[in-house]
């Protein structure tokens, strides 16, 4: 996949004169070029500064420059970011796949925190945003922009990259972090989307108390609906699939029954005007706590595996993808029409700036709130962790750049000179966060926690000898042990100094009297009559 | 997923304003079909006379009906039939799966037969077809068909659809047949695709023997060099991964790295305007002789069960694609402008029976062309066997679709009438020959062969007992196990009358010798240190 055939390439779809070939073409150089980033992924997996997503975005930026010096800086247009192809392809297949293999005890046992750093913290990152745009921009000459501009740049800004959060921080070694930050990350996403929606239907002009109310009311409703509705499609699928069970004929129609109705949650999550990210990550969730239970063996292996590599093509392809564009000649054309690059690089640097300070001001106010309502010393987030999960969150990704697209190149008013500024200024910032702040987070945590990636490697887990070698590392039964190893209520004091696990004990008691004998799950699957052979002939439809 | 709820959508769609928003609603009601598909095909399955085409393509049509009647007869254009669609992404997967588990040792040991079918059978079906609509239509008056027009139609009627193909004949019942009458499809379908195109090029006012010469020229190179593509990016993806053993970091880009690169083969056959199917089906060959044989175990198990996934579901999809498209209101419209229903209808009852007559022009006589070189009767086609053959390959499909289409709906001159016949007949002979031939495939295999759903299933299979329990349908082994049971050649007299098995016999000798100590495969997996434990460290990526 040497730089001559992509070069080759180009020329081939560039010139082509039929739309047909021109995207026949850009697929074929899509593909080469994930499959490189995989080997090279691969042999750079020691490495301690790249991970996926920057070896992505440096292979999507050089083919953005190889593209401009093949066509002599004219055209670039068969490489423009799709906000469709990142919210109906790209996206759902990532943040499913995070919700099937999140570790569901840590996310658990962590919830309220993550929903306040999710919620909350986001709320606080976009007023700081804001008000800091406000204070700083309208000083400046930069075009039109109005407060509900102000308002957009501080949702844009509050977005964290979950995608690049989840390759910079590792499960195993550090799960607490891993799930503070995934979790707010994922939560973050959807507020920020809803803010932003909120925003583009609010008359701003009369914001009073009334106004406030009836927003935080909206976001309250989409948070719960979109919880709702995916953990109501992640039960169907359990329901449909124990209940008729189809893995008796066919194994694939339960792997694609799962992912269809996954997907179908995602789709009618954007149909309703709901979170999709949400809903997705909540189905993903309960998708692995009952009907994964509820499969054939091999379904089980295949789902695992399948929905992490899907999850993990979107991830390349959306880097490859980002970098590949933030080349595109004629928005930096357009911007640097209005204004110097001096201010243009101002711009960008005030932006980062502002993402600095709004992470800042609610990671370390938040920390102290919830380390107060913890006992043990062993349970607070101490300041080390505190600066890593503030550092490891500063990445802004594809949804900060879907937002500022949909924001400044929709309605006509494209041409305007602040809304290209504000583009380029997004792109400037999306890159510089990845690229810099993502490859300091792994020397970070090396730095600041160098216990957690050598002794949090042997933390006991889940009872391994059960599950066939295949799936000893699939988490189904964190949720479970967790509850039966530490909550042991032996006295009414315990039940008050650990509340999370005592709501633990409960769920756990309803999940096994209720919920289980229902839809399935661990100790609760259909019975198979003589399965192996009953699969084998079946198989090869 | 109610009739009403697929009619609120519907309404949704097609009031809907943004185009944005249509396109949600259509994946929304599309994502929901698949899923009752799949659940309407799982209680289906026992049943003798429908398979999961026709459930596809009568929800399909159902659906149709529910939007024309929603609408009142006005718009359908969301659901219009696109060939990029098809050929980009719906027809890869379901031909890669196809090469991907094909018994191979039946599919080499019929090897001749089947490319006499499949190329030479299509050439009789092809000038059978296009005579006879010279003959009969040429007297009709129908339009302005030219002679290019004839030869097009005798490309698109000789295209067996070789998904249908697959759900009627059961792999482990009727193994000969299914290999005969699926490996003839898909060669079938490459030659139909490849005459199409040499058609479309060709000036066909002089045709004389060097035009004939060169357009045989033109096929044996496209079939070599499809074929030799296919070949090679199949071993290249077994050599990366043997060579770099990317299974140590992570399962996943094993899984990336082997769809990507069948994906990439496909592609590049496209824009090389070589037979994509052609090189897709034979790198999946490839891929389960050499590089399934070099993944982990996760990845072995996950790769087989997901790709059958992918080709289920894109093959589910293309029959309600082509069912609901079916009732396309515009194009019935105007064919019905240009000539009176029965007239319609005769058109296409001639086309079915041009159908059945080309495809019994070739079966019967090449059967017993073929039936000359075995010297055992066991090993001979049988009349009733034949009969079989003949009928299985009947269906017509989307590849006659597409084909129609791209022929008569291109250039400008759609809005001719002889144009919105031949697309309405397409559609009619398609449908009719699906159901009606669908349906009584399998009837018909147990009238005709009732000993075969009985014993064949109990023949002597690869040595299962090796593979872990998940892996026991695999059919990984058949080529060794078939060459090292029954090729021993004793005398000269035995390689003499089994020239089929001593090709196998050198065959394996190269294979052994040289190509898997280079690329890998069974007994040549690449040393893993501790795998289960190194697996699943590495796992949760």
């Amino acid at each position: 996949m040497g730089l001559g055939l992509v070069a080759h390439l180009v020329r081939l779809g560039v010139l082509s004169s039929t739309s047909d070939h021109a995207s026949v073409v850009s697929i074929n150089l899509f593909v080469a070029l994930l499959c490189a980033c995989i080997v090279l992924g691969h042999l750079l997996e020691e490495n301690r500064w790249v991970n996926e997503s920057i070896t992505a975005l440096i292979i999507g930026l050089c083919t953005g420059v190889v593209i401009l010096l093949t066509t002599k800086g004219k055209s670039s247009h068969i490489l423009v970011f799709s906000e469709d192809l990142f919210f109906i392809y790209l996206l759902p297949p990532i943040i499913f796949n995070a919700g099937f293999q999140v570790k569901k005890k840590q996310f658990f046992r962590n919830f309220m925190t993550i929903t306040l750093f999710g919620a909350v913290g986001t709320m606080i990152s976009f007023f700081t945003i804001s008000l800091g745009a406000i204070a700083i921009f309208s000083r400046m000459n930069i075009g039109t922009l109005d407060v509900g501009d102000f308002l957009a740049i501080g949702a844009i800004f509050s977005a964290t990259d979950s995608v690049c959060t989840l390759q910079v921080l590792n499960q195993d070694e550090t799960p607490l972090l891993y799930s503070l930050v995934f979790g707010e990350g994922v939560v973050n996403d959807a507020t920020s989307v809803v803010l932003f929606n909120a925003l583009q239907n609010f008359d701003l002009n009369k914001i009073d108390v009334a106004v406030v109310l009836k927003f935080l009311g909206n976001f309250c409703y989409l948070f719960l609906s979109s919880t709702f509705l995916g953990v109501f499609a992640g039960l169907l699928s359990a329901y449909i699939i124990k209940k008729l069970y189809i893995g008796r004929h066919s194994t694939d129609r339960e792997v694609a029954l799962m992912m269809l109705m996954a997907y179908l949650s995602y789709m009618l999550a954007e149909l309703l005007d709901l979170s999709g990210i949400l809903t997705v990550f909540f189905c993903g969730i309960v998708m692995s706590h009952y009907t994964w239970h509820n499969v054939t063996e091999s379904s089980r292996v295949t789902t695992k595996h399948a929905f992490a590599t899907l999850s993990f093509i979107a991830e390349t392809f959306l880097f490859l993808y980002v970098g590949m564009d933030a080349l595109d000649i004629e928005k930096w054309e357009f911007a640097s029409d209005s204004c110097s690059p001096g201010k243009s690089i101002g711009i960008s640097s005030i932006l980062l700036g502002l993402v600095l300070v709004g992470r800042a001001a609610f990671v370390f106010p938040l920390s102290f709130l919830s380390n107060l309502t913890k006992k043990t010393p062993l349970e607070k987030i101490t300041w080390r962790q505190q600066i890593v999960i503030w550092w490891a969150g500063l990445m802004r990704g594809a949804v900060s750049i879907a937002l500022a697209y949909n924001k400044f190149t929709r309605s006509g008013h494209t041409q305007l000179h602040g809304n290209a500024i504000m583009i380029t200024s997004t792109i400037t910032v999306v890159l510089f966060s990845t690229m810099v702040f993502g490859m300091m987070t792994k020397p970070l945590i090396r730095f600041l926690l160098p216990a957690c990636s050598n002794t949090v490697t042997s933390e006991p887990s889940s009872p391994k000898s059960l599950h066939s070698p295949l799936l000893t590392s699939m988490q189904g039964s964190d949720l479970e042990t967790a509850a039966a190893n530490i909550v042991r209520p032996s006295s009414l004091r315990m039940l008050l100094s650990k509340p999370t696990h005592t709501v633990h004990y409960y769920w756990r008691k309803f999940d096994d009297a209720l919920m289980r004998p229902m839809f399935g799950g661990r100790g609760f699957v259909p019975f198979s009559p003589g399965s192996p052979t009953e699969q084998s002939t079946h198989d090869g439809r």
